[in-house]
């Protein structure tokens, strides 16, 4: 049976797309980037759901199938051992190829977890490098430890080659382990690597001065880690706690959601689909609630951080977590009763070599229900009669490690129509060395020698919805006081609800002080009870933007950032708020702050939603050695979509496995 | 052995403190309003928690325990009837009364439960309101219910007599069911009552019109319910959802916390006492973690909530649920397995009758620990290990129901030293009659007939801290975009983080856009890491102020709700954030405002902290006939105040109860 038009692309499918690759490019050297599901046209897929939607369920109709495309994205290397990047689209069942792209050289091709390897045996073979080492007077029983990162912006006028550096830590093997945290001791320098001749080209000195040093001077001595001390966090090095009592969260019926077809999702009402891709990590597809769409699709679409160090070469200390190189790429393999409690299911995603070659990625997204307390309650007074339910959430889960840091994304869906997205930020604070007895502008210092310096991370969620149909118009509303008036407003006590349409592509912010809320609406489809047009609202959290000077290379990088809410017009394929190419960027190209450019009408049109929400992280010492999770949601409700409460028939069913405290922890009672 | 000082007041102290009080007025009639703890001087109890912390564990010190107090509130009524509003403080150990306030008249005693009875009782009585009720057609097996409410702001010029009034709705009774929702059924007069006659002295005609209609005019038919429906929410009535499998939070090894004299709480280096009075509920004492003082105490401390209707009465809809009546006296009995998951412990409150006899208010405060997802994680990329912890809380919780609306207050602590407090709204919107097609600009339509009100709910937490020591200062801490330099700033992303000490007692707002955050530090204690004074801090939330004009009684009323922080220099006592007397008040006194305005150093001094934060709610269609809960936070985390991660300790085990889905749910993965 041929798969559904959402699902991941499979083992089989990438062998079938490679072929393809390599029959078009004989006699030269194809050296494989990504290769992953290219997502049928909207056009075509709504003839295509339509006829899903009719048919019975379990049936996956064949007419109306648009074609199975793979995306492959990979280097050839002809004789003069220059890659040059290309992009193509194959057709898996036609077996042929039907797009083809050769990206010139003012873009770069996301990166690979293979040239990161480059950099790590670069380095390894430079002399400069190694003289450079030398320099340093590192302890007995410490080792080098070379961690590659994107390159950054490149600076004006630079050479636009592919570079990419590595920040450099002395691990301390003295106990053999080699999950020793080496951020602890952090190396005041870093290699650059020419990624085309795979060669160190470059050694960047890192100043470690503090208060009064300037930005380049360099004060450190030789023996560059003595003023520093272990931060381990590997619990055999560490005195664990011994009085936590296990929480167990089983569901002896099993869980309520039924998966089908390894894609298909149905739980409580909701019906979706999840694929997964080397980019974006997990998708959610057409998702339902009680028979109607509310989302055509919904992803993290990029993220940055951008470190606001001013000592060069900081500046370029800002990858695209999703851009540069892949956040699926980097998803964590989840682990059974650590990463998720309950009862779980899993999901895997296929990623490739540099061959070409697919395998499983296994358990990349988790998924299952979780109680998050209360959910609705009411007691009638008089006669004590109290009616309360739980707030149940579905969970699609995943977890990326992108080196120091990792962020775990949720997409939670619960009972009453609300769909939440959560971020997690957790792992290890980017650090740099910093002299003994010193305190910096820059950062906080959160161990002996050890710099955190002040960063940001900023998110872009795209949101492609479809309010019970594809024509939606978003909106916002604010409420504000009104003026006093003898016949309109005697008392004082009257505010105004304003609504503004948005109705041509463009950027707009929170404004928590007017409770700026963003509405997308269905002007056809009339709440019978309410009269008002039925819709999904959130409002935007209103973090801080991008801090970056305007016109500097970092906030060129990230204009998604300048705005929290961007409303475009759909586009097939335009899924990356930052645009196609982050890797090096130094302005962000094909991101939505050209997509409104364009300028085109969003009013009763197919649209998409991007907000861009985050943090500015001033580390503080508790973040130290990996920092407790800081937790943001974007919550997207119901608003005059139904016709009442759709949790109301949540039964109020006593949990039976709740018991009280025993005397054991607790005396009783008087 | 003697109770500890903080703990809540049991069934014996209150009545001994009712026998004192009685001893006092001989030969008049008592009317009892409240009896509950008095605590003690904070001069008194430093001495005393000093010691306390030097005993043995288990040992309550007897020596510098301060006295044993009751705070009285009741009306002495004499022989022309009058009633006149005493507040006693009464030694319970020597049995004599200590302090004694007979209050003006500029002020309203709390209102009782009992006084709404007697509301219920004179609309019986009244022939005016029967004549009212009269000109209603109502259908038949449809009996009237009157909702008692406080009357609001007194308007400038009107007799300064207490009053209560009355909401009124049809239930329908056909089924025989009293918990039947008569919400639905909204009914176009208020019923006044004189609180001292017990007579209703006035009807209040409610508007029933929509977009165009005057303030005033009466469009209503007399068959003023036809055009209603039903809107049931008790399960009986409606069809629940089948599908729902259980979900079992269980303890096999009995909780991780432990609770002692029915007040001390110790989880996971938590330690802190809780306590319970009939008007904040339950509230939060000598909060430490690890032996480190972190909070002398943390209570919801006001809420008030507006309505913006214009048509009169409507202005005078703004009960401060709190000060008015009490919220501790308006807290649900919590049932065991439907308002707590898990393991629970359960604490008792006491309330008084009119003759001043306690009783138990049993199950008001529950406690249970509960997982929140990922704590913390980290992967080294190279090796493969993880290292995932999870994100584990202790619950406070209650809830209170007034009238038609609940909340639900929680502290969570968790094992990063953060507290978090919570607030759920939930319960029945506050509606009234609408004429059948029409809409209106001061609310939504939630059901035929039915309008949900515009309104807003401004809650104010009262955060007394002891950061490690009683002499804090509060500083606010935002991050500014820095401008272009050669020297300081050649590549444009540096950005400045500027900290500004609130040196005098004021008012202060949320910033978001500069990350403005709100540090609550000890300047005499340095962290030995960052060289930063220890600190805890938090981002006040930046939702909407109060709409009300300023001028406008509703605005005058709530003053607290001007600014979202306000830093106070500590005064015994000083508890509410709108005053001792919100009752038909006309303007804030004595509440954060009149505090600020004394102008009094709030640099390394004992301080207080106010924050207040909201929803403005403009009703949609889902929030009936129950609304899903609306959930706000405010999150306080240490800041520099620990050397690392105070989790970092917490130990990484895999939970065994978790399994992976089975077939019954999920076809096999291929």
């Amino acid at each position: 049976m041929a798969p559904h038009p959402f699902k991941t692309l499979d083992v089989n499918e990438t062998n079938v797309a490679r072929d393809i690759i390599l029959s078009c490019h004989p006699d030269v050297v194809v050296d494989f980037r990504e290769i992953f599901l290219q997502e049928p046209k909207k056009e075509l897929m709504k003839q295509y759901l339509e006829l899903e939607y009719a048919s019975r369920p379990g049936q996956s109709p064949n007419s109306k199938r648009p074609p199975r495309l793979a995306k492959c994205q990979y280097d050839v290397i002809g004789k003069d051992r220059i890659p040059e990047y290309h992009e193509s689209v194959v057709d898996l069942e036609a077996k042929k190829r039907v797009k083809h792209e050769v990206i010139g050289k003012e873009h770069h091709a996301s990166l690979t977890l293979w040239e990161f390897q480059h950099l790590i045996e670069a380095c390894k073979k430079s002399e400069m490098f190694q003289k450079a080492m030398a320099e340093l007077k590192l302890p007995d029983g410490f080792e080098l430890v070379v961690e590659p990162w994107p390159y950054g912006g490149l600076d004006l006028g630079s050479e636009n080659n592919r570079y990419f550096q590595g920040l450099c830590f002395a691990q301390d093997m003295r106990n053999g382990n080699a999950d020793s945290n080496f951020y602890a001791y952090p190396l005041p320098l870093i290699p650059v690597m020419d990624a085309h001749k795979k060669e160190v080209v470059r050694i960047d000195r890192l100043a470690t001065g503090g208060k009064g040093d300037s930005l380049t001077g360099q004060t450190h001595s030789e023996r560059i880690i003595d003023h520093c001390q272990s931060g381990e966090y590997v619990p055999e090095m560490l005195e664990t706690r011994k009085d936590m009592k296990p929480i167990n969260i089983t569901q002896p019926d099993g869980p309520s959601f039924k998966v089908s077809d390894e894609s298909l999702v149905e739980w409580q009402k909701w019906r979706f689909r999840v694929s997964f891709n080397p980019r974006e990590g997990a998708v959610l597809h057409d998702v339902s609630y009680d028979g109607r769409s509310v989302l055509y699709r919904l992803s993290f679409s990029e993220m940055t951080v951008p470190y606001a160090d001013p000592r060069p070469p900081f500046h370029r200390k800002q990858a695209f977590d999703f851009g540069d190189g892949g956040a699926g790429n980097c998803a964590n393999n989840l682990a059974l009763g650590c990463d998720c409690l309950g009862v779980i299911k899993y999901f895997d995603g296929v990623v490739i070599d540099s061959e070409g070659k697919p395998k499983v990625h296994p358990n990349v997204i988790c998924l299952h229900e979780q109680d998050n307390g209360i959910g609705w309650k009411h007691t009638n007074w008089r006669t004590g009669r109290a009616v309360v339910t739980r707030y149940r959430e579905l969970v699609i889960q995943f977890i990326i490690t992108l080196a120091n840091y990792e962020y775990v994304f949720a997409y939670k869906l619960d009972l009453a129509g609300g769909i939440t997205t959560e971020v997690r930020a957790t792992g290890i604070v980017s650090v740099v060395n910093i002299d003994p007895g010193k305190t910096s502008e820059y950062g906080n210092v959160v161990s002996g020698g050890v710099l955190a310096q002040n960063h940001q991370h900023i998110f872009c969620l795209r949101i492609d919805p479809a309010i019970d149909g594809h024509k939606n118009t978003v909106l916002h509303e604010e409420s504000h006081t009104a003026p006093w008036d003898q016949t309109t407003n005697p008392n004082g006590n009257f505010y105004q609800v304003r609504k503004t349409p948005i109705t041509r592509s463009s950027g707009h912010d929170a404004a928590p002080e007017h409770n700026r809320i963003f509405k997308i609406t269905n002007p056809s489809k009339i709440n019978p009870i309410s009269g008002n047009p039925i819709a999904y609202k959130f409002a935007p959290p209103p973090t801080q933007k991008l801090l970056a000077s305007p016109g500097s290379i970092q906030a060129q990088r990230a204009l998604f950032a300048k705005h929290h809410v961007w409303v475009t017009k759909y586009r097939d394929d335009e899924l990356f708020a930052a645009g196609r190419f982050t890797l090096q960027s130094q302005v962000e190209k094909g991101g939505v702050s050209d997509m409104v450019a364009r300028n085109e009408s969003t009013e009763n049109e197919d649209v998409v939603v991007w907000n861009s929400f985050g943090l500015t992280h001033n580390p503080r010492v508790e973040d130290w050695p990996v920092m407790p999770c800081d937790i943001f949601q974007v919550n997207l409700r119901p608003s005059d979509f139904f016709t009442k409460n759709p949790a109301i028939d949540v039964p109020s069913t006593k949990n039976e496995a709740s018991v009280l405290v025993g005397k054991e922890c607790c005396a009783e009672k008087l």
